[in-house]
């Protein structure tokens, strides 16, 4: 799937060179490359450059990185800040190991080029590389095993493009399947039998948990880039929608797809190409950054990163589709509910910014800012003493977790109002809770410190000062990144982001560590199938 | 205005000069044009082409003309196209006298080029060209004078870019203004007080009937290529929207323009790109074909051509917008009411078919083919003595008119069928008739036979035959386009197209003359105050 992706770039790379190679004013300025040396800047821009320069690099999280811009700066300057990276956030691709010298001088020299456009991705494309390994029909009409499926977790095997369910009762992994390229999340169905992923790649793997082990039934690629997949969830007087659908957002084409969510066939593509909501100028590549089905109506909501949008997009009747817009704030991106799950809430990461929207009512309810880079991942609700229900964001940008009271029918004097701030071991990616439990768990993945990317900090709710309650060094490699709760609340899983990675199993109440699985390439985000279909955090 | 959109063209082709001149693959095969000549060749693909091919020639009422499918064909079998025309629709702009055998040599080369990208069109490039003339707070508070503005006309003329405002009572032009280049359309506001029209260069005229002498209060140019608008028309519970905002539709850029009905401040963008509804591709030019006004709800039906969706798009919370987006049929062009105001008929022309809304279910009604490309302008409504409440059309690739139930309610057995066809003198644009009338009136424009499109024919409502009551030429100038009823529904006013151009007012009941308005240069559409702001036809 992913030569496929290249393959095409590449076609549009072949005429850029042409382009490049004969236009007498790029001639004058851009510095030759060769089609191989061209293809390979393709290929890095996409892995490294992408996410948060855009592929048209107009920018989002990180600065527009257009020809033009590019070509006012010195091989000499771009080189050093592809290297070093800067104090701004980004990150010095030769310092960390992930690009060579001879990779960074090309990757200089390349965003002096313009920017190659991809092609487009359409349904007759996506319907070429969809496969249904196993009919819906040929399933089992039940679990094959006596495990208990609410208490499976989906595990992220970043880069060996796979995934890992494991048995959250017994601690097995009971299978790796193959995914896209770089999942970034898994999905669990609504009705929990299965778990939806998607690659950065654009493709969608459905695996069926009923089976004697995970196996892999479907399959499509959908976009060129991805981040983000749901499935349908409303049951009520519209109908039954129990993972009757699935929904992919793209990064590139910028646009969200409706496939069938038992077999994966793609049914319908909807462009986010529209304006900024403020300055009300044209965007061409609104990525999607991140979709949760709704639990007020038949709807999922879309954050939409570079237009500030939110969509909810009904899916009760695809034919007649009705979308609300809703104006929020710029490069929405990640985001999750409040404990009564009528509020989403989610940040507008480069606006330092979080946004609320009311799924009820289906209008913005507030945005206010928190700190540099708000980053929630799908949030922390719990009671505070003082201030009653609120939710937590930790920063991409700085060692803070933002507490904000969430409730606006008992707390309406607090409600989007910042309660509580405290320090964390440095910028983190996220953190997380569960209704059953006294504690609030946070990485600091980001963190430039030495060692402090190797920590985890957790905070009391009963005693939230400004300090953790206890900090601790818990792993001497890799990253420690991402948290997920077990069914119960009892267990918190952190991942240790390596290549030689693992998970840590810790006992909630103690902070003791119960158990480390090893063996595992790359382990990033982890879901626990009860926990994702109903939203607790 | 025009000439503004025309300099940003250039500035675009400036680049694609160079780009042609010098690219490898290009330069091989497309002929050399000098850069006067191929700003020559924008400005007339603009005027002439651009309607039917598409700005960026991807097609649509007329074929594809990408460069690669033009570099297929000679240079001298495109140019007997261009000048003689074809079979199949495509006027023969020589023939016409439109184009010199050396503008169809020129024009012949440039569609051998890659077709130039016009640029964007936002908020920022809108606000500059902003005009209030008079402050609503300076304008009258009441008519300052004795007409009677519901019988007043607003009639395009068409080639000088202006329009003239014609009492209906006395047959007087009172007063001819500015408006945009070439305007579609005249619409009456919701209170009856104003006319807002828009130009093919996107141009928005406000034209208050209060003022002493109608008069151009404010302006705004919102797009480079436009052909529709109207404005809201809601007054319930949600609040009332009587003149608040207007909407325009652009061909290009491909998108919507929200602004203030007041002042024509714009205040929303949002783009109609997307994918073909049934083959679920992208398409990167959109247009919006026809906007009307819902009498069910707070929303405007906007047809856009190329995707073949309609949109509901909801006015009362543009901060939190709602669309529907309806799947009907790709081209869709122009449309109007059913007698109940319920339903939205508009032709899908390159299909051949009638589209059909339930703007109170908001979602598609039926679909069915009437003849080649159907063109039924607003349409027509009456009660036919066999079949009950029917609509029509006429179509612009034959000499037929096609009447179908339209009473979904009492007529269920034959609504959105056809139960009649007449001929008529040709090809044509539109038909009309009034509920106080015996007949329907249609013409022949684009009939080729010699005399053809000067004639005038009239079908009666009582004894719908094979062959229409009545035919007759009404001009030995020009062609005869258009008709519109005085308010009473006791007149027929008729438009001769031509430089020397002038109105035929006929009685309806006699079908006799009763006056001609002379000097009038190329007028064409004409509204009448009252049919417009209740949708009378």
């Amino acid at each position: 799937m992913r030569n496929n992706t290249i393959w095409k770039w590449t076609a549009v790379a072949a005429g850029a060179m042409l382009f490049f190679g004969t236009q007498a004013w790029a001639a004058k300025q851009a510095p030759k490359l060769s089609e191989k040396e061209f293809k390979r800047g393709i290929q890095i821009y996409f892995d490294r450059c992408a996410g948060c320069h855009g592929t048209l690099r107009k920018g989002a999280t990180g600065p527009k990185i257009t020809q033009n811009k590019m070509l006012k700066k010195s091989l000499e300057k771009l080189e050093e800040v592809i290297y070093h990276g800067t104090k701004a956030g980004m990150p010095g691709w030769g310092r960390t190991g992930e690009m060579t010298q001879k990779d960074t001088e090309l990757m200089a020299k390349f965003i002096q080029h313009k920017a190659p456009i991809p092609p487009e991705y359409g349904l007759r494309a996506m319907l070429k590389t969809h496969k249904v390994i196993v009919q819906p029909n040929d399933r089992p009409a039940s679990p094959q095993h006596k495990r208990d499926i609410d208490n499976m977790f989906g595990v992220i095997l970043r880069d060996v493009g796979q995934g890992a369910v494991i048995d959250g009762d017994t601690h097995e992994v009971i299978e790796k399947v193959k995914t896209g390229f770089a999942v970034h999340i898994f999905r669990a169905s609504a009705s929990s039998r299965y778990f939806y992923t998607v690659g950065r790649d654009g493709k969608i793997t459905m695996i069926d948990l009923f089976e004697k082990k995970p196996k892999v039934v479907a399959e499509v690629k959908v976009c060129a880039d991805a981040r983000s997949i749901d499935v349908s969830k409303y049951n009520g007087p519209k109908g039954n929608f129990t993972d009757k659908y699935a929904i992919v957002g793209c990064y590139w084409p910028p646009q969200l797809v409706i496939v069938d969510g038992m077999t994966l066939k793609p049914i319908k593509i909807i462009s986010t190409r529209s304006h900024t909501y403020d300055t009300n100028e044209y965007h061409p590549e609104p990525r999607v950054a991140a979709i949760v089905a709704s639990h007020a109506d038949s709807e999922w909501v879309v954050a939409i990163k570079e237009t500030g949008l939110i969509w909810l997009v009904d899916y009760s009747d695809l034919k007649n589709l009705k979308i609300t817009e809703i104006e929020a704030e710029r490069f929405l991106h990640d985001g999750g509910w409040d404990v009564s799950k009528r509020y989403f809430i989610v940040a507008a990461n480069m606006r330092d910014t979080i946004v609320v929207v009311d799924t009820k009512l289906k209008k913005l309810a507030a945005k206010f800012e928190t700190g540099v880079k708000p980053h929630p991942g799908r949030g922390a609700n719990w009671i505070d003493p003082e201030y009653g229900k609120v939710s937590a964001t930790t920063h991409l940008g700085e060692g803070k977790i933002t507490v904000f009271g969430s409730d606006p029918e008992g707390r309406p004097d607090i409600a989007w109002k910042v309660v509580r701030e405290g320090k964390t071991a440095g910028p983190g990616l996220f953190l997380k809770t569960h209704p059953n439990s006294e504690n609030i768990w946070m990485d600091s993945t980001l963190a430039k410190e030495e060692g402090a990317n190797k920590k985890i900090c957790v905070y009391k709710k009963a005693n939230f000062g400004k300090e953790p309650y206890k900090c601790w060094k818990a792993t001497d490699h890799g990253k420690i990144v991402h948290f997920e709760y077990n069914k119960a609340g009892t267990e918190v899983w952190a991942s240790v982001w390596d290549n030689n990675g693992e998970l840590i199993i810790y006992d909630d109440k103690t902070l003791k560590e119960i158990k480390r699985i090893k063996g595992l390439h790359t382990p990033t985000g982890k879901w626990n199938v009860y926990n994702t279909v109903n939203d607790i955090f």
